[in-house]
C-alpha cells in the first residue's frame, strides 16, 4: 500500500476551512484528522505547515491542439496538461470536435488519439456538436453513457460552428431525455458576420474591432435566446465564457424564475479589458477571443455574479495561439487572427488574487475553481474537493509566495504571456495527481501518460 | 365649395371631448365651434345629436387579396375596404410584397395593380421585404421617398418571408438612415417549425395544436432579440400583432429603457383566446392565425399595456379565409390552415366596447384606433382626428346602439364571423371619407374607386 | 359680446399642430377654424403669424405666501400670480395648509383670505392635511365636493407635515371613496432627520449637506412605501417633486404593473443639480428646496420619464425665499434654510427650451405643462387646451426669440434667479385670461382680483 | 479519553455526501475516514449503517418562555431544549428581550436566568432592542464582544417591540461599526393595526382576519424599506420569518445588486397556508403567528428561494401557546391571540421530508438547517457541519422510517401540532451533543444542564 500523508495544512474546501492531516492510500483520499491527533505513519510525509491544502483545480473548458482559422492552438495534451500542473490544475475537460458531416464518434476517436498516453493530469471530454441531424441526435445517447455526458453548441460561427435555433431546440430536447448538458457559445454571430463585414469595409482591420463589433447587446442576446429555447426544450443549461454585464443579467434574471441555467466566466474577463484589445502595434491581438473581452466597468458584475452564484464556474476557455506566425495571420485583418488566449496555468492564481482582493472568499475560490465545475460535469465525488473517498488530487498552495506572471517563466507552449507583468500572491508548491506527486516544491515531476481519461457522470449540480 | 355641417355631436379625438359643430369644406374639416355658436350654413347637414362624433378609423395592418399557403385571402380590395367602411374604418394600410427574387418595386406595381379603383376609402402600403440584399436595401430608400415608409420583416415563416438576423440587421441599419420604420412579425419561426413537425408526427393534427406549438415564449425570445437588433441598427421597431404577456412585457421593459420600440396588438387578441382554437369539429381552424391566440389570462396584460401606452396601436391584421374550402385546406394538418382572420370591420365596435366594458377611455379608443396609427404610419394631420385642415374622415357613432355581430350581416367577403353572436353596444351610423357619404344612416353610398391611394411621411409618433 | 380673435398662428395643443385662427367670445373659445378660411370679426384681433398658440399654462404646485421656518414665502398671491402670467401660466393651483389641532376648514379659511381679489390668473387649493384623524378625514369629503379634490401628505418634515403610515392609508382609504386624490411628498424623514443631526454633530453646515443627508435611496424608499400602502387601500397617488432616478424607477414599475400612480417633476431637477448645492459662499442656499437636488445623471430618467408618460405633469413647486434675510436664516446650519426655489415664471419656457433641445416634442411640453396638469386636478376642459368650449386662457408664444434669465428681468419677488444667466430661446409675447389681455406684447396689462378661484372636478387624469 | 465511533453512515454535509466513519473525542469530532479502512477502536461504536451522519441541526429562531400578550410560550428551556434534541436540533439561538425603559443588560441577565442550567443542548442568544437610544446602542459594542452578535427589530408591534426608521438606521449603523448583525420583523405595523382595528370595527373577529389585514403587500413593503435603510447605514441585514411572495422578490433584487442581505423562512410558510388560519371552530387559532401564513400559492416562491439561496436559512420561529387557555384568549378578538406556533421539534424532518419531495437536494437540506444558520450566526467550525475539528453534535437520521406527526407523540409542551396526522419519511434515530448521548436509539437520554450557553462570533457568511 502506498501512503502519502499531508500534515499540519489548513484544509481548505468549498465547505470548509479545518487545520488537518490528510492521509492518502493508493491514490485515494482515505481519512482527515485534527492536526496532530491521530498517529498516522507513511511513505511519504508532507509538511504543510502554513500552507493550504486545496483539492487540485478542475478546468472544464480548455481546447489543446484545437483546429482553429486555418492553425491549431499551440498547447498539445503534453505540453498544455503539463502546464496546467504547475497551475495546480489537475483535471482537464477539454472539446472534442465534430467535423460537418461526419459522426460524433470520429470526432470522439480523434481526440482520444491526440490525448492518450500524452496527458500529465487527468481528462474528460466534451463534445462540440457542429452538424445537429437526426443521426447525430441518436449518438448523443451513446455519448452520454459513456461518459461524454455535455454537449457544446455554437450560436456564432456560422458556417463552422453554428446551429440554428431549430437544430439547438433539438438537441436540447434530446439532452433533456438523455440527462446531458448543452453547453451554449452564446453570440449572434449571423448578426456580428454583418457588422464584421462593414468594419473591414470600413478599414477598421485593428485587432479593437474585434471587441466592438461582437456587441454585449449580441452576447446578451444570444444568452436570452438560447435560455428561452432551453425552457420550452425542458432542458437546462451552461453558457461558456460569459463577458458582458448584460448577459449576466439574463443569466440572473433566469435564476430568479429558478430555471437550472448555468454559467461560467474567465479570467479574462475578470482582469482583462478592451483596454488590452486596443495596445498598438497589433499587440491588441494577443487578447482576441470570443465572447470578446469588454470594457473594464463590466468585471463588476462579473464578480458579483461569482459572489451569489449566479456564475458557479470559473474555466479559462484555454486556447492558446502564439503571436508570431499565428496571431499574426490577422495583421491585416482582424477576423482572420486566431480566437483565443493562453490561461491554463494561471487560473489558480488568479483567483486567489481575487481571494487577497478581496472579491470572493477562500470558500467560494474552491467552489468556482475545484467543486462547481466538477460538479456540474459528473466528476464530483472523486474531483474537486478533499473527503474520504476523493482522488488524491491535492495542491500545497503556499498563500503568501509572490510571483510575476510572464512568458520568460510560465509552461504553457506559447510565445507571450496574456497576464505579462502582473505581480500576484500565493502560487502553487506542491501537486499530487491520484497520489502521485506532479509537482513538487516546484519542480515538474510527473510525466506524460499519468492523466487518465475520465468517462464522467451526468450534471450533479442539482442533485 | 362643397359644404357639410355635423351639429350637435360629442366630438371626441384623442385628447378631446367636445360639444361642437364641426365644418366641412371640399374634403376637409376647416372649423369647429362650440354647438350652435356660429350661423354655419351647408348644402348638408348631419344632425349628430346625442351621437359621437370620431375620427374614422385607421387600420394599420390588413391583407386584401392576399396570397398565402396556396390561396389568397378571401376580400378583394373592393370588398374589403367597403366592410371596413362599414365598421368606420376611413383609411387602411394594407401590405404589398415582394417575391423572393424579385424587386420590391414589381411587388408594389402589382399591389397598386390590384387596388387601382377598387377601393371605397382611402388607403396606403406597407412593404414586405422577403429577400434582404444589396439590390433591395437600395429600393428601400426610394420606397421612403415616395411614401411607402414602412417594411415588415418576419423571424417565422421560414422559406417564405423569413429574414435571418443579419438581414434583419441590416434592413433596420438603412431605415436608420432613410427614416422607415420596421415592423416585425416576431415568432421564432425555425424552433416553431421543429415543434410543428414533431406535434405532427405525434398525430397531433387539429387546430388547437398551431397554438400550443406556437409557444408564448417564442413570440417574447423573437420579440427581445428584434428589440436587440434595433438597439445595435439604432432605428426604431415596431412589433405586429403582439399577442402574448411575455412578449408585452418585453416591450414594458423596452420602453422603460426609454428605447423608440413600439408594439401593436389586435381584437382578436383582446377576446379570442384558445378556447376558441379548440373548439371543436374543425370549428377551431377558423381562429388559426399567427401570432396564435393565447389563454384568456394574457388578456388583461394587453389591456394593461394599451391604457399605459406599452403598446400604441390596434389593428386587425384581417386576412380572412373562408372556412369551405380555405380554412379546410388544413383538416388533416393545422400546419395547412392558412392563418388569418376576419375582423377590418369589427375593429371600432369592439374597441368601443372596450370602452363600455372600463377597459380604456373614449379618448383612449380614438387613440389607438385612429390617432395612434395615423402618427404611427405618417399620416397625421390629415386622418386620425378632427382638427382644422384634417381630411374629412368622419364617423357618426351612436354609443348606445346595440348589434349583434354575425356573419349573416357582415360585409366582409368570408363565410364566417370571428365574432359570430357577440353582443355588443355602439354602431356606425355615418360615414364621411374626404367628405364624401361612404354610409349613411347604416346604407352604402360609397363606391370603388373614390379610395385614393396615401403616400405616407415617415413616422410621426416621436416628433 | 365680447370678441376676439387670433389669427395665423400654429396652434398646438397636447394632441395636435394646426394652423388655424382661434375666435373667443365671452372669454371662452368658441371655434376654430383653418387659417383665413372664415371671415370672423372680432372686437381685437392679434395677429400670431410665426408664432405659436399655445394653452395657458397650469402649475399645479406653488407655494404663495407659505409659512415654514419662521418665516414665509416671499411671493403673495398678487406678486406671484404676476410673475406666472409674465411666464405664460394661467392657472396656479396652490396649497391651503391645516394647522395642526385646527380643521381643514380653518386653513381653507385662511388661504381664501390670503388669495381673495389679489390674483392676475385663475387659482385653485390643494390642501394639506398635517393631522389625519376621524374629524380631518370626514372634512375631506366636504371639500371634494366643494372642488378642493386633492390632499398633500408628507413622509418627511416629523412634528410639522409628518403623517405616519397610518395617517395615509386612512386617508388613502377615504380618498379611495370619495374620489380624492393624494398627494406625496415622499422622503424618508424619520431617517433624513437622524442624518441631519449626525452631519451637524460632524461640523457639516454647508448647504451642500442638505442634498447629501436626503439620501436618494430615501425618496426612492418612501416613493416605494406610499406606493404600496395605495395598493393596500385601493387609491389613486400622486408623488410631488420626484428627483431621483431610484425614484423614478419606482413609479415605473408601479406603471408598469398599470397601477394608478402618477409623478410630477420640476425644472429644478432638469436643469440643476448638487453642483448648485455646492456653490460656494453660501450660495447654495439658493437650491436648497426638498426633495433635493440631485447629481446630474439623475436628469436623464426623468427626461425619459417624461417622454413615455412614466411622469405626467412638471410643476414648479415654486416657494421662493430672499437669499438676503431668509436663505440666510441657515448660514450656519444647513437645516435652518428655509426650503424653497422661485421659479414659476421660468416654467414654461424652460420646457420650451426641452423641445429646443430636442428632449421632448412640441406636442409633449403642453401636455406636461398644461393638459396633463389640467386633467390630474380636475380643470380640463376648461383649462389646459385650446378648443371650442374651454377658457380663453391663451398664449401667444414666440418659438425664436432669445432672453436670458435674471433676477435683474424677472418678476417674481425675490432677489435672486435660480437660472440667472441662462440663455435660452422661445418668449411669451402676449397671455389671456378668459379673454382679458394679462401680457400683451410684453406689457403687464392685467390686475390684482381679475383672477378666480376656480373649484376643481376630481382627478379626470383615467376617465 | 472518551472516544465514540460511529460506522458505516452516509456523512451528509452542506458540501459531500462520504461514506464514512467518524471518530469523537472529548466531545469533538477528530477524524474521519473511507468506511472501515481505519482500524480505529472506541469505548462507544455506533452502527449507522444504512443510515444518514448529519450535523446537529442549528435552529436560529426561538422563543422559549417568551411573554407575549399577557402570558408566555409553553415551553420553557428544559421542555424546549428537550424537544429540540428529539427533533435533532442540538444548537438553538433564543431572544433575548429587552424591556423598554431597561438596560440591554438586564434582559440578558434576565434570559440567562431562565435557562441556566435547564437545557439538554447548547444554546446562544441573540438582542431584542425595544428602546433604541444612546445607551443601548453603546451596549450593543459590549454585547457583540461577548458572543450576543444579533440583535433584532421590529417594524410591527407598535407600542411594544416596534423602532422607528430612525432608530433602525441608528441601530444599523451601529452594526455597520461593531460587526452585529441586524434581524428584521418586517411587516409594517403602523398600518397593519389600523387595518386589525377596521377589521375588529367590522365584526371580522375570527382568526382568518389575522391572516387578511396582515397584507403580504405589508410585508413585502417593510422589507424593501429595511433593505433601503441597511444600504443607507452600510449593514448587512438579516430578514426573519419571510412568508410572502413579494417579500421574497425585494431580497432576490437585493441579492441581484450584490447586497448583504439575507433571510429566513420557516417550515410553517412551507407546508402550511390561510387554509390552516381558516379552518373552523376557531381552529385557524393554531396557526396564528407573525408574519402570517399566506395562500399556498406563495410556497413556490420560497422553495425556489431556498433552492438558490436567495433565502438561506430555516429556522422554526418556534413560540408554542397551548390551544386551551392561550391561544383562546382571542377567542372574540383574533389580535388577543398570542401570535405563535410550536415547531423546534419538526424542522429537521419536515426539511428531509422536502428532500423526499424533490424541492431540495439532501445537501441543501443541511445547509439550510445546519450550516447556513451557524455561519449566518457566527457558530461555524464548532456547529453545523462534520469536520475534524468540529463539536461532536451529530444525529444518526433514519432516512426510510415513517412517522406520523401529532401532540400524542412529541415532545413540545404545548397540546396541540401544527402538522396534526402528517406523514412524513425519515426520522432520527440517535443524536450527540458534544459527544454524550442526548437521544439513543429514541430514547431521551440526555439532561438538563448538559447544554451549554455559546458565546457567538460574528456572521461568518460573507468570509
Amino acid at each position: 500500500m502506498n501512503r502519502t500523508l499531508i500534515t499540519g495544512g489548513l484544509v481548505i474546501t468549498a465547505a470548509e476551512e479545518t487545520h488537518a492531516d490528510v492521509l492518502i492510500e493508493d491514490g485515494r483520499i482515505v481519512a482527515m484528522a485534527s492536526t496532530g491527533t491521530q498517529q498516522w505513519t507513511a511513505e511519504r510525509v508532507i509538511d504543510a505547515t502554513g500552507k493550504y491544502v486545496i483539492p487540485g483545480g478542475v478546468d472544464a473548458h480548455t481546447h489543446l491542439d484545437f483546429p482553429f482559422g486555418g492553425t491549431a492552438s499551440s498547447d498539445t495534451f503534453e505540453t498544455g496538461t503539463r502546464a496546467a500542473a504547475w497551475g495546480g490544475t489537475t483535471t482537464l475537460i477539454d472539446f472534442a470536435v465534430q467535423s460537418r458531416g461526419k459522426s460524433l464518434r470520429a470526432g470522439l476517436d480523434t481526440w482520444h488519439a491526440k490525448s492518450d498516453a500524452q496527458c500529465a493530469i487527468d481528462y474528460g471530454f466534451h463534445m462540440i456538436l457542429s452538424d445537429v441531424n437526426e443521426s447525430t441526435l441518436r449518438e448523443m445517447d451513446g455519448l452520454v453513457a459513456e461518459g461524454v455526458s455535455s454537449f457544446k453548441l455554437f450560436t456564432a460561427y456560422p458556417g463552422v460552428f453554428y446551429s440554428d435555433d431549430g437544430q439547438i431546440l433539438r438537441a436540447m430536447q434530446r439532452a433533456a431525455d438523455n440527462g446531458g448538458l448543452i453547453m451554449m457559445h452564446a453570440e449572434n454571430g449571423i448578426a456580428i458576420d454583418v457588422l464584421v463585414q462593414q468594419a473591414l469595409e470600413r478599414g477598421q482591420t485593428a485587432p479593437r474591432y474585434h471587441g466592438e463589433v461582437r456587441r454585449a447587446l449580441l452576447e446578451a442576446e444570444a444568452t436570452h435566446r438560447t435560455i428561452q429555447l432551453a425552457r420550452v426544450a425542458g432542458s437546462p443549461l451552461y453558457v461558456v465564457h460569459v463577458a458582458a454585464q448584460e448577459a449576466v443579467a439574463e443569466l440572473t434574471a433566469a435564476r430568479d424564475m429558478g430555471l437550472p441555467v448555468f454559467g461560467e466566466t474567465c479570467p479574462q474577463y475578470l482582469y482583462l479589458s478592451t483596454d488590452n484589445l486596443a495596445e498598438p502595434d497589433f499587440e491588441g491581438a494577443k487578447y482576441v477571443c470570443s465572447t470578446p473581452l469588454r470594457p473594464r466597468e463590466h468585471q463588476a458584475a462579473l464578480w458579483r455574479a461569482l459572489r451569489t452564484n449566479d456564475l458557479q464556474v470559473v474555466s479559462t476557455d484555454h486556447c492558446p495561439f502564439c503571436f508570431a506566425g499565428q496571431k499574426e495571420l490577422g495583421r491585416d485583418d482582424f477576423s482572420k487572427i486566431p480566437n483565443g488566449l493562453p490561461g491554463v496555468e494561471n487560473r489558480m492564481d488568479l483567483l486567489h488574487q481575487a481571494v487577497v482582493d478581496g472579491h470572493i472568499s477562500r470558500r467560494r475560490w474552491i467552489e468556482i475553481a475545484c467543486a462547481g465545475p466538477a460538479r456540474m460535469f459528473g466528476l464530483y465525488g472523486k474531483k474537486g474537493t478533499i473527503a474520504p473517498g476523493a482522488d488524491a488530487d491535492v495542491v500545497i498552495y503556499d498563500p503568501t509566495a509572490e510571483q510575476v506572471m510572464s512568458a520568460a517563466t510560465h509552461h504553457m507552449n506559447v510565445d507571450y504571456s496574456a497576464y505579462e507583468g502582473k505581480r500576484v500572491t500565493g502560487q502553487v508548491e506542491t501537486v499530487l495527481s491520484r497520489g502521485e506527486l506532479v509537482i513538487d516544491q516546484r519542480k515538474f515531476t510527473g510525466h506524460a501518460g499519468h492523466g487518465q481519461y475520465m468517462p464522467r457522470a451526468t450534471c450533479q449540480y442539482l442533485q
